[in-house]
């Protein structure tokens, strides 16, 4: 089999990434990720459901507040529309190399955006035709695509949140354009991230009116949806600031919260990013369990942050501590349903080598991999989920399931309390966190 | 009239606080809380309703986690409930020297808890008695009670999010205790803080299982309140970490979330304390507009805090931005309505002149009322919210208005957008600011 | 008078800014800064010594790390150079119109740098020879200018820092260039800014080697300035992350110790920034007094930042509680040598009208005009001042006296130290913040 | 032999740990800490060189800001001085099942400050006559002993630092007393931990000058301890904020410029802690780096903070990526000189078993151990320093060599620089990263 399409192959040295365990030397191969092997009942594969990002992958040329690009793709090209295409080819073979079963998009990482809407939807659906050809020839499944209303100028005040419905309007087009080629290419998940939606300063915002707007927006999107046959999840993807002072989906929490409201329920869930949890002073796998507590677990943007650095850094994950913890929640929630573990992680500024390309993948790939090995010890083990049940037996017989079933009155529990006995009872945090690590290095 | 109440005056050489105006030498009197002028229709003393908090107040002696108390009463007793009633009297001769019209407490700040149940409740109950008489003779009304279930060893693992149904039970007599009290005193609102509500370390928690048992505790005592009589609102306190590293009750959205998602709608607002707004990454005024856009605005805990110390340092509130921006969100509401402004705010630890315990009060009430006068006056010109208005004014008519109230699809909004034309329409951030500056100083 | 120069007027609806007093409606007048007025023994203009910065006011296009430009300039060119003498001539044109007596630049904010090092100084000394023209018709000044070693590729892994010589030598050549046209222009300082002086990951540094060649280069720098006749400061400004996740400048303390450890104390000073001073865990005042108290106060990045968000937003500041306690420490300091107020601010991405240029200038200027104000009125009050003098008064005389001295060993001390008698004297934090107001709003 | 002193055993049911690997299922062993162990040239035992805080280990009771005491001790006694002796007996029991060699304390976690100085004094002296026959008994030697000068209220404007002389000369009673018992047990080191030197605000506070009496403070404190035989190092022990809003000694970079600045650099090093560093904005490796680099690392505390809570939480370390970073540098460094890791860490307040105690231990040396184990696999390995080598060789020979050795002027760099060619050369932090989790887990 060949690794690449169209006209040429893009990553010419680089060979399609294997599994040769811990002790190999070669940074282009995989050391813990072996795709076939079962953990927890399925394939190393199919628990993880690895995807990767256009825009970090592909787009993503080194750029920073200070500074411009680092980085040159070899599908660079003069005329826009053909640097889409090479584009397109290049990053199938990418993840053909290096094994992600899916991938995820905007419209503007993909295609020109032309000179008008026309323009920007003809292009786009000339590109996503030729992701549909490729998707057939390969296997590689959509995880979700979404509409970038951020980048440009006009949507600096704001998409469906925009004072102005002019713009409100445009993103009326865009996510339409959208959800017509996410049907197409029958992805699992759509996403909604919120951008520009949140303010500035509120000295000049009226913040309920745009949630509203929000909330209105997302229920025609919904209802389009579902007309032209879409059945998979809409997921909103929490982030606490950062383009603006305020974000709208601050946390789970609040994402959820704004579901609800809205009414929308039954058809939205949310898309965890380990770095905008931390952002938000929340741990990565706070925010999922969050979600796994309220049926609202969607998807997975999987990268890792700086919890010394106040932006969002976007990070290859590392850390098989945070892995672990978030794979526990993964499996103890049955997996991810529709969603996938998404790398939206971009290589240091500073990686400029396409190798670093490949490596920063096998790094998050790895490192997941790690987490899921882990995690699936862990509950195998089963002590730490012994030692939790445990600690709330009180409540699953007598008084204390009456308690919880709503049975008894204040003045009931009240009459008990006034002779209950307490005792300390110790919650063994270093106890348990050196059963992780027994886990972890043992 | 007398300033002092039961045996003695506790705060000699201090005669009731007046109103002396911005020129004024003299550290003990008002430079700009006028409570009998008239600010947007009321008396400064009704639209600010100022309350005392009993627990920094007469309670706080200094202590941190790096040292002992620092600040000594007037009404220390080596017999704890001798104590507990000659700080009654203290308390109220503050209130009145100071002119604070209402006062809020925790049963642990006012009476000894005793070894058992029944002399935490009989001492509990004889000081509240006590406190009936006082507010008779004064005027001074109760805007709300608590129960404090955080600082006893017994609550270390939480109160009603407790693993172990004993300590809830404990909680359920403490909650009914406090609520009689309530009850009898004629209080405003009930307040739930959160306490320990929360966790450690997730590693050894069942989060929802947590909530859950709130809920049901808070549902009983609802339904307890309602039985006798309490007519006011049960508020809950955001907050969104400390004690514990995560707080259920993170901030107002996740507050409000909490109380949609456990049907407390009715009976259920926030009290929103500065301090813990900026902890949770928001501004005091995002948190107090979250309330207000979703009618659930209940109370204020009126203080400031360090925003580059991350913790809760409860200070007497200097900053004239934050409480004009505070202010204009409670003018816009129509006032506080059940609620108030307390002062959950204490004196520095190494504060320790009596006299600096009135000192910081009116430090906190002079700076009110400037947040009061300024944001006033911003309202009264009107430029701002007229500023607002005109940002919005795209929606207030035609399409725009039309889908504003949901009577257009996906497919329309796209066929404008389409041929949508957009402008950049600057948010003009620095002229606001340059406004509220000249409303301040100009 | 014409404001302006070359060709054309580029802000052609602006009129010069002229003061209209705090009742203005005017958007376009000053408020507050009266340039003539006697505050303090100057004039308002020599005391604050106000500078625009070429980067954000002629450059800075509203990019940010989710979006591109929003803001289009006037004297945009399809020709980079012609672009530049453009934008030479519509800066003096803003400078004229807005008032600011000094300005400041990096190299890359003024001229293109062509293809290689010969063109890059060709360009650099046209313009600066333009800007010589342009400073004596005008009396404009230059503040300082630096050489901007960060954005290009080239500079990813550093600058003087950089692992490669390669790239260290190419900063010598950038350096040597502007030095040059620094003492062409007359500057009153050199900056150097550290840009990308610091690391990513600790884990493929080699820190020390790093800062002994930057301290090196800047040794070489220093020797090289003083042969050509610069007499001004050279200055470093303290940032302690971004883009690095660590920068060596950390803050004040941390530069300063560099300057020492490097041997450059005589040379050197600091150019303290508000929002990076905030960003490592200080208040502005902070680092300047920090500087003030060890002769090492150069000049000030005059800005405001947001403590809730962990980058630098470069705001122009509206807070005048920051600057009264900024320009109290200025005022103590006998003003600012050498230095001035550079607004290394820049008006938000969504400010996109040309009046916001001009507005945001007057929104800062108006700011430090206030605080010079107040610091003005708190000084000549002196009650502040003479509080903290009287706390320390123990030391003035006696034994506190001869310990201050050196005269006492710590045998003598602890004899003392047995027998002494001490008493709690409040810090009065209350009191003085209370002070504060009055002054403000009084 | 017996693991106890004096009249009982007070941690009856535990015995002397030991080592049991990595699959014991006994909570009350070793997994990872095997101190005879030789890795890297010497005994685990001689390379970590443990040692137990008094403060944590025997004081801490659980009480934090918002509760009291949880823990109780099995020495506790109604005379202050009778608890002093028997919690002596109990921590060198404790510290001879634990295995630490070395222990920590301040004067007030060891005797009861009695009513005076020389009450204090006093007790002091017996209780460390009596810690002088236990180190006899069992080999346990003293890694520092401190003065506690920041929780009594005489210091609650600071020690050394205090306005009032009064206090100051109270803090030299104290040293002089701590040196006394420190040269009498043979310490290694003295600590100064910061305490209350800082501000709280800058309005009421004289920086210099505190600063002054500081320096002033230790050079009497060194002069006293070298002419009483003292030869060990002072420490100092950088913190950026708590309980102050800022504290003198801020960071590792801070505390050794002060100590330059004040001539201390011959006697004078740092003791770093985690948990500080990460409060500080830095990581703990960084703040290790920066005192490695300058000749000043002294010693270590050993901890582990929360890096989205903002206060000092003292956690037992657990993260073993931490720990191996830690070690890396310790190892370069040739380890620790005259210092040790000193667990300055407690328990959660709710780990209220006793064993508890012991585990909590337990998990930070078994961390340690795995760290050490890991470092030394990396050093061994020489991949990564062959890298970091690598990545400056162009300043080991050539040009390079020239500049860094001081030959070269601006000039001559300026005219390499001129025609240089440089390229862009990848920082490879995913592959290092990558290479790290190879040696963790492969």
């Amino acid at each position: 089999m060949d690794y690449f399409f169209g006209e040429k192959e893009y990553f010419k040295n680089i060979k399609k990434i294997k599994y040769e365990g811990p002790k190999s030397d070669n940074p282009l191969a995989f050391k813990f990720y072996d795709k076939d092997k079962i953990v927890a009942g399925k394939t190393m594969e199919e628990q993880l459901k690895f995807a990767c990002a256009y825009w970090h992958s592909f787009c993503a040329n080194g750029t920073d507040p200070f500074g411009g690009a680092t980085i040159t793709f070899p599908f660079a090209d003069k005329d826009p529309m053909t640097e889409a295409e090479k584009k397109a080819d290049a990053a199938f073979e990418f993840f053909t190399k290096i094994g992600t079963p899916y991938y995820c998009f905007h419209d503007a990482d993909v295609a020109p955006s032309g000179n008008n809407m026309d323009e920007y939807a003809k292009n786009y659906i000339k590109i996503t035709d030729m992701f549909l050809e490729r998707q057939k020839e390969t296997g590689i499944k959509l995880l979700w695509n979404t509409s970038n209303m951020f980048s440009e100028d006009t949507y600096m005040n704001g998409a469906a949140s925009n004072p102005d419905f002019n713009v409100v309007q445009k993103c009326g087009f865009k996510v339409k354009t959208c959800l017509d080629a996410n049907v197409k290419l029958g992805a699992s998940n759509y996403v909604f991230w919120g951008g520009r939606e949140g303010y500035m300063n509120l000295i000049n915002t009226d913040m309920q009116r745009e949630k509203d707007h929000i909330g209105q927006f997302f229920r025609m999107a919904r209802d389009y949806g579902r007309s032209i046959g879409f059945k998979g999840n809409f997921l909103i993807e929490p982030k606490p600031m950062e383009p603006s002072k305020h974000q709208y989906d601050y946390d789970a929490e609040t994402a959820i919260a704004f579901i609800k409201e809205q009414g929308l329920e039954n058809d939205f869930k949310c898309n965890i990013e380990a770095n905008h949890a931390t952002l938000a002073g929340h741990t990565f796998d706070h925010d999922l369990q969050v979600c796994a507590d309220k049926g609202m677990l969607g998807s997975v943007d999987a990268n890792q942050g700086d919890n010394q650095n106040g932006w969002d850094t976007d990070e290859f994950p590392y850390d098989v501590y945070e892995t672990t913890r978030a794979m526990l929640v993964i499996l103890r929630n049955g997996g991810l349903g529709l969603g996938g573990l998404n790398f939206d992680a971009k290589r240091r500024r500073n990686s400029t080598d396409m190798q670093d390309l490949f490596i920063s993948h096998i790094l998050g790939m790895d490192t997941f991999a790690l987490g899921l090995i882990m995690a699936d010890k862990i509950l195998k083990d089963g002590k730490l989920d012994a030692f939790v049940a445990n600690r709330y037996s009180s409540f699953d017989s007598g008084n204390g399931k009456k308690f919880e079933q709503g049975k008894m009155d204040l003045v009931e529990l009240a009459k008990l309390g006034q002779t209950a006995q307490t005792k300390l009872i110790s919650g063994k945090q270093e106890y348990l966190e050196s059963l992780v690590n027994q886990y972890l290095f043992g």
